[in-house]
């Protein structure tokens, strides 16, 4: 078995995890979630999306978290920009960074952004093209890689296409989402595997929910084939663990409690992120998602 | 990667797991449980524990669970046992298989049962033999395999020590337990290579609680090293996920979705297995500690 030596962790828990919470988390809290993260030694902390808020109403209030957020030299905030309206916006709030986004699966496109998937990438092209010429870096995710909702099984060539799409289009990294959690070990380094054919293997990251549990065990199975960018969520955000049928992000904790434990390196503080972690969960007034500070909580006095 | 074509699973949630559960489960639902199990295609099944009521209630009355039970031609029922007193009443339930149980840590071993390791394991001898003696099989449990409570690290070569009496004294299998769920990958898969110099693979089981969310990864690592017995507990049974700290054993059924989506069979009908999960966390009056059971619930209507 051979391992990266260094891990790095792009913590998604301030959009991709608060954004399917029920519960909409104001901007004072998200701010001091995203500093809280970034005091933990994170280095790469999702800040929010300018996607309308009348379909995401939990990532209203973008630009504001943007405005009173404190920010650290060497911390990457990136935005979630669906359109150039959105790219606009990003502009406007001093983005460096932000991240586009296309599903490998016909009928998820359809269904979630409403075109087909080389309709998607036409439409980034743009985007990409000006974020580039405004000196941002761009991030590519790809969703629904080892499963779709409504088509099932989802071929990982066509995963392939639409990341090889992004890359040449220039996103600098490209993340490969397991949007349902659908996926286990082998189909994840099968589909890294296949992928890494056409966009360099350091150009990947890997993004895992933990709805069927697996989701650790998706990354260790990964992580050989040379990939050492891993998204997650502080806390398991994005999934009420009271709530039927929802369980959310890999949960940060536990992916740099395994890691530690294996010798790699993340320059995260377990500590302090599990006091991030549990300050964001008080707020949704819920346990942890992370099964690791629920274990550090059961431990104090 | 080279994994086994098949697992054989342990289901220990009627036992390890109701054992460690705030909530005293009554005979008739214990019996209707193990029946389940074994429905499900579960073929050896723990169903209780001569240990005395004095120290484990929720074991009280594992006489009448195997009185009433429906035995499945080809299932195996195996019961704790401390002691001779223990493996009398063994042989007077009709039970054939048993399981005796020694700790990998000295401080864990004098906390726990009173006595060294060595005391405990010339205890165990003459109980092994009487049970080998009336045509039993017996089963033996090292606890504390990746960390002690009270001592922190424990030396893999202290283990296979432990492993390699108890499969000297006639024990078929070992189970190594992470009895606090604080191993990561590499260290569990490092143990695994280091007791396979003392002990055949083929005799190691593997036993992972999933306290800071690392037993399904450890499986996966450890699954390369040739071990094909992994025990688990139906609905993450060992720990209420209402509780502060607690999580209970590998839960069965993110087990079964992980092999069977890996192409290595088991013999196990996930749908009926999840139904017996869901019928006991009711019981309990808490959510199930599997997310594959979770998520299912969330698919119904």
């Amino acid at each position: 078995m051979s391992f990266p030596e260094r891990v790095r962790i792009v913590e998604v828990g301030p959009r991709d995890g608060l954004q399917n919470e029920p519960i909409q988390v104001p901007v004072a809290t998200r701010v001091a979630l995203i500093e809280a993260l970034a005091a933990a030694g994170l280095t790469r902390i999702e800040a929010g999306s300018f996607v309308s808020p009348k379909w995401v109403p939990q990532m209203a209030g973008t630009e504001e978290v943007l405005a009173s957020l404190r920010r650290v030299p060497g911390v990457d905030y990136p935005v979630l920009v669906p359109n150039l309206q959105g790219l606009d916006r990003a502009l406007a709030a001093g983005v460096t960074e932000i991240a586009v986004f296309g599903a490998a699966s016909e009928a998820f496109s359809r269904r979630n952004i409403n075109c087909s998937i080389a309709e998607s990438l036409d439409r980034f092209a743009p985007v990409v093209e000006r974020a580039l010429a405004a000196g941002m870096r761009v991030r590519g995710y790809v969703s629904c890689v080892l499963g779709c909702p409504y088509e099932g099984t989802v071929a990982p060539a066509a995963v392939a296409g639409v990341a090889a799409r992004l890359a040449a289009m220039g996103c600098y990294e490209i993340s490969l989402g397991d949007t349902i959690g659908v996926g286990t070990p082998l189909q994840a380094r099968h589909l890294v595997e296949r992928v890494a054919q056409d966009v360099p293997v350091a150009r990947l990251a890997l993004h895992f929910h933990d709805t069927y549990g697996q989701a650790l065990a998706n990354t260790l199975a990964c992580l050989e084939t040379g990939v050492a960018v891993i998204d997650a969520a502080v806390a398991g955000l994005g999934g009420c663990p009271y709530a039927k049928g929802a369980a959310g992000n890999l949960a940060t904790e536990d992916l740099v409690y395994m890691l530690h434990g294996m010798g790699i390196a993340t320059g995260v503080d377990l500590d302090r992120l599990c006091a991030a972690g549990d300050m964001i969960a008080a707020t949704l007034g819920r346990p942890s998602g992370s099964r690791v500070a629920k274990a550090r909580q059961g431990l104090r006095p």
